[in-house]
């Protein structure tokens, strides 16, 4: 046989599918608890339910579309980001992608490439490290601190962004939940500028940030924003679609003209059903969406309570749809506790070091997707 | 500003946005003529809407599926490729991806990486050679020439074949129409197997092919297939849903455990709704799929015909959605040509130089979009 890509055998397996194969071997009569993926715990909406529908049975969008997505949509993201951050976002800001996962991907191959260093804060989300690996890319881990609460500290990363690319950051985060304050996103975003590295703000979980009163930083606000500044969307979590595959960047003048060449040759155009829906649901369920923070903030809670009835066991940080938790010295390291928990106890959850360097006393717990009186059965099934 | 990757700068920019762009400055009061897009010309089949709007509004799809696709719809695609190549595959060799572009790039990631030289039969299709140009990857062109239809010759190839990571073939070709005959597949099959080169064969335009009595080749059927052979398939065509961005990778072996990896981080899943609708469709449709080869072949016929009146005019071959003209001595090269046929009289097609070195004087008509009575207004709107 050939061989198979350097690339990809540098890239590490993908974590989910390797622990719920763990849960294969899981005997016990009570059922799997899954906190493996971050999906949404709830349904869409009905009304975008029969919008999907509709969209999907009209003949009109089973046709190509633009490289870049429906303009529809284009303008009814760009409104919400506009009002969101309080800042000139325009349709010619937007891109619409197959996922935010791909957005990720796009924006890569446009601004890193072979070779390119490119910063990502520890505990890292996995999928980026992956896809930088298969692109070559050198992922360079930032090490976050829990006595942080994993926000990365502005005066020890200006060195670290010497020689890199771009800097990658995820508030909220995954897997930490951590929201990064504006004042150390300003701070980064000025020294990114400063020292003339792209900076990439993944915010698939903004809207579930508590505070919906002020934005979580005015960088889009900024003159020149586009001259360094690229941010990615999720319509996943927010709508409860991620099986429909809708994600955007937010990005403009060269690095907005570039984004189309890898489009066209990776997407051609985003799935047009969920575009048309979506068009219609970005500003009709802006209040729902709103309703829906609260049903994650009492999961939150409910996930708070049942890791304190676990003795040793510690919350490092949660947030949005994430708990990062350290273990107890009793407990093997995170990669064999969590197949411990998985084959014995029916519980599924990530060890940290899927997540880099430094994290094998963690887990992460995806609590988003279970309700509290499921989360609830934890200290049970673990204690 | 930061700069972009050296491999997108290396990348031509999409060439049917820059074809359209053209058709701004066409003044002419009869319709453009759009020749640009190989898009299905009829509509989807109304039973297949009908599933695809009731997969939609129903809230199962809006979860995450598996990675590598829905079980149903890679059981009815292994079933359908078994019975058209007569060969035993399952649906363990079939990945589900969003759309063919992203079979072929995450492919490429699987078994190419930077460095790695590809060969590529001219005219290629553009978007194999601006993915690999992303990617870091060598894009080198294999001529093929008028005189042999289009058909690349094994004994020609042999020597080119060394220091290839893996050739690519797409038959029924795209941009000629060109078939290629079973002894060429099988001789260059042989060859690759022989120097160690993987084959990625993509049969995005298969089920047009005229003669339904026979399949294409019998590589599938051969043992250890898998060892060196890579099919890439389609449901835009077949099925007339390309907006719903859906395609496949048949493969297997440690290519189709490392394709997971690729396919984790870049797509997590395709979109659920037409994966679900299509592994309907596949058997059910297999009937109306048959009946649009003669709208196809009508369409060929009625393209033929128009060209026949344009003097000097050479039609290098036609089949399934595309012709490929070389254009009389008296035009100016294709790109310049292509260019006034827009501007000056709303006939766009894409030039030549999009698919490579040599095609300077080629066109490719995409007339599968477009009624017979439509594509018999271009000798009058032309000439």
């Amino acid at each position: 046989m050939p061989p198979l890509s350097a690339t990809i055998q540098a890239t590490p397996v993908p974590p989910i599918p390797a622990v719920r194969g763990w849960a294969a071997r899981y005997q016990g009569n009570a059922p799997v608890l899954d906190l493996t993926q971050a999906v949404p715990g709830y349904a869409a909406h009905p009304d975008l339910l029969a919008r999907l529908g509709e969209a999907a049975a009209d003949p009109a969008t089973t046709g190509y579309g633009p490289i870049d997505g429906d303009l529809p949509l284009r303008e009814a993201l760009a409104a919400d980001t506009a009002s969101f951050y309080r800042a000139p976002i325009e349709a010619r800001h937007i891109a619409i992608t197959a996922g935010c996962n791909l957005a990720f991907a796009m924006v890569m191959a446009t601004i890193a490439g072979p070779g390119a260093r490119i910063g990502l804060p520890t505990p890292w989300y996995f999928n980026h490290q992956m896809t930088l690996l298969m692109q070559g890319a050198v992922p360079v881990p930032i090490p976050c601190r829990a006595d942080d609460g994993f926000i990365p500290f502005p005066k020890r990363l200006e060195k670290l962004l010497d020689g890199l690319t771009a800097l990658v950051l995820v508030s909220p985060n995954n897997p930490t939940g951590a929201i990064y304050p504006p004042h150390v996103l300003h701070e980064i975003a000025a020294m990114c500028r400063r020292k003339n590295v792209w900076l990439v703000l993944d915010e698939t979980y903004r809207d579930f940030l508590p505070d919906s009163a002020s934005p979580p930083h005015s960088l889009f606000s900024e003159p020149g924003w586009e001259e360094y500044l690229i941010g990615l969307y999720s319509f996943s979590k927010a709508y409860c679609v991620p099986g429909h595959r809708v994600g955007a960047v937010v990005g403009g003048g060269a690095l907005r003209q570039a984004l189309m060449t890898a489009l066209d040759s990776y997407q051609i155009c985003p799935a047009r059903p969920a575009q048309r829906a979506l068009a219609w649901a970005v500003p009709a369920l802006g209040a729902w969406r709103a309703g829906n923070r609260a049903i994650m903030a009492e999961r939150a809670d409910a996930c708070r309570a049942a890791l304190a009835q676990l003795p040793g066991w510690r919350l490092d940080a949660i947030g949005t749809y994430f708990a990062y938790v350290r273990l107890p010295e009793r407990y093997p390291v995170a990669m064999e506790a969590a197949e411990q928990l998985a084959t014995e106890h029916g519980f599924l959850c990530l060890p940290g070091p899927f997540f880099g360097p430094g994290q094998e006393r963690h887990l992460r717990l995806a609590f988003a997707n279970m309700e509290p009186a499921r989360i609830a059965e934890i200290p049970g099934r673990v204690g």
